[in-house]
């Protein structure tokens, strides 16, 4: 039994600033999922204003409107993305995806045999 | 042009524990280059006590000796890697440059066109 598990964590940056994150992207998901910046918000720890700002970030960052806000209705308002915003979280997704198979490929093949060597030592 | 480019950080966790790190190891590779802790701690303004906090704990983690100290001498002692210090070194970085090389692939495959289409939109 060896119980390592090896991480990663991604992002993108542009000119040497993060333009993109799993953190940042996160936030996207959990508008998509939820429909509600506030929730999102809420599920990330993050004050609605704080919440607000790191997506007008990503949308300067991506020079493209990520989400869009209906006010009123029966429900209150919604906030949901757009579909370049989807788009996006989707890709970003697929990226994050390919990734976490090859860090365990990666990993099995390069540092796994190592640790396990340790354990047996 | 695009400018946009993926990053990732590494680790490895046991029981939801930190065990090995890019920073952690980058630690290791300093002593090895330097042959000096004191040395390797000031590359990552690190107080000589919290660089050598952070080699225990990673000795602790993966119950082995990494590193080995010679006292005295004319250069005043010195603090290498142990063979297996180096061994464990050599196969974080090759998970690493595994790593390297399928970032930049699972970018260019997923995330990467979609990042140039709003380039071009």
């Amino acid at each position: 039994m060896d119980g390592f598990t090896p991480h990663a964590k991604l992002w993108v940056e542009r000119d040497g600033q993060i333009v993109m994150s799993d953190y940042r992207v996160r936030l996207l998901q959990l508008i998509h999922e939820t429909r509600s910046l506030a929730a999102a918000a809420n599920t990330m720890e993050l004050s609605y204003r704080r919440a607000w700002g790191k997506v007008k970030e990503l949308e300067e960052n991506l020079g493209q409107p990520l989400v869009e806000s209906e006010v009123g209705g029966a429900g209150g308002g919604s906030t949901t993305l757009t579909p370049k915003g989807r788009e996006i979280v989707e890709a970003y997704e697929a990226f994050q995806q390919r990734l976490r198979t090859a860090v365990d490929e990666a990993y099995a093949a390069e540092l796994g045999p190592a640790l396990q060597a340790l354990e047996g030592a």
